[in-house]
């Protein structure tokens, strides 16, 4: 048995986060791809209160929750770190992840997935939540600074998935108009080696999230 | 100016596991008793995203949600630990109060404050949901071991809180017929010392929570 195992699906934006923090971190894995409408009962078994994706197994012992699962990834391993040394900075990478992850992020795909009113209620609403992040990158190369970090690695709905499924439902939400900041930050992004290399290709990604779009786009 | 302040609400629950994070850690600090209704712009100042309690002001630099809050204030002073030693333990513990406040915490709200369809359905979705405690508590002293920790800071709302504005509404969601180990966890936690010296009064707390319960109950 591998030491460390994966439970992700190739297009989960949560699954992906995990994996970036495992190849950061230099941690061999192997990555079990779960088909997300015939879930494994392995899966259901290591995360039976949410069963979902993403599932870190390590040494037999289950962990759920990209999160929490990074934050482990962070402590366990050596290497770079994932999450900033001083306890001020480390809050506000916090801060921003619970943002991205339950307002941010909730909003933008309510925005493609929702039909009528709460689809266009959570285009605004999202489009106000991205005024946030387009402030706290005013400046700066990545939200970790200098290099990549865990809000960098967190905001890849925004830095990547998002540009994608808002042409498959042809949302104008996230563009270079309105968010010049937040836009230069993708760019400098996707285009990172490390990012770079391990984006699932967009042909793909858009096939895959078409089933999700709201109906009647 | 004091060194650490805290922008609070008496008889949040959100407030009150900051509180008792700085107690155990025994920081002294000034609390700031918001009125909800009517927030000081010093709140708005400090949380500008989410205009909510609690805030933390460490040498003038703020943090906001509660979450976030207690890992600052545990990596910051010395003292007791509130998050458990081991990587594993501390991502399960992360993984309770996440369970917590997005799962169970959310239904035992609404089962209490929504009106109807809503409400009733909340009320099935919290009593599934604390069936997961139960059996998490099971043969525990405290969720966090022989000592309080994270968890039981956290499970605030399901060790006091609960308790009182489920008689409000008349519900009889949690009992000791139906979860007899959470209930023992509850009896334990109330009457620990720390706990019990520390909790708001139950007739202020009744007079307080009214306000919030479903309507025509």
């Amino acid at each position: 048995m591998a030491e460390v195992k994966l439970f992700g699906c190739w297009y989960s934006r949560f699954s992906w986060r995990v994996e970036m923090a495992l190849k950061l971190k230099g941690v061999e894995y192997e990555f079990i791809d779960e088909d997300l409408s015939n879930k494994s009962p392995l899966l259901l078994k290591y995360n039976p209160i949410h069963k979902k994706v993403p599932v870190l197994l390590h040494n037999g012992k289950p962990i759920a929750e990209s999160s929490v699962i990074i934050e482990y990834i962070d402590e366990t391993w050596e290497g770079p770190s994932i999450l900033p040394q001083d306890p001020y900075e480390r809050a506000m990478a916090r801060f921003w992840v619970k943002f991205i992850d339950e307002k941010c992020g909730v909003a933008m795909w309510k925005a493609f997935s929702s039909p009528g009113e709460e689809g266009e209620k959570a285009i605004e609403e999202a489009a106000q939540l991205l005024k946030y992040l387009e402030e706290e990158i005013k400046g700066k190369k990545f939200f970790g600074g200098e290099n990549i970090g865990l809000v960098d690695i967190s905001a890849n709905f925004i830095g990547y998935w998002f540009g994608i499924i808002q042409k498959i439902v042809g949302l104008e939400l996230l563009t270079k108009e309105k968010y010049p900041n937040l836009c230069e930050w993708i760019d400098g992004y996707i285009n990172h080696s490390f990012i770079k290399d391990n984006l699932p290709p967009k042909d793909k990604m858009t096939e895959a999230f078409k089933a999700y779009a709201r109906p009647g786009y």
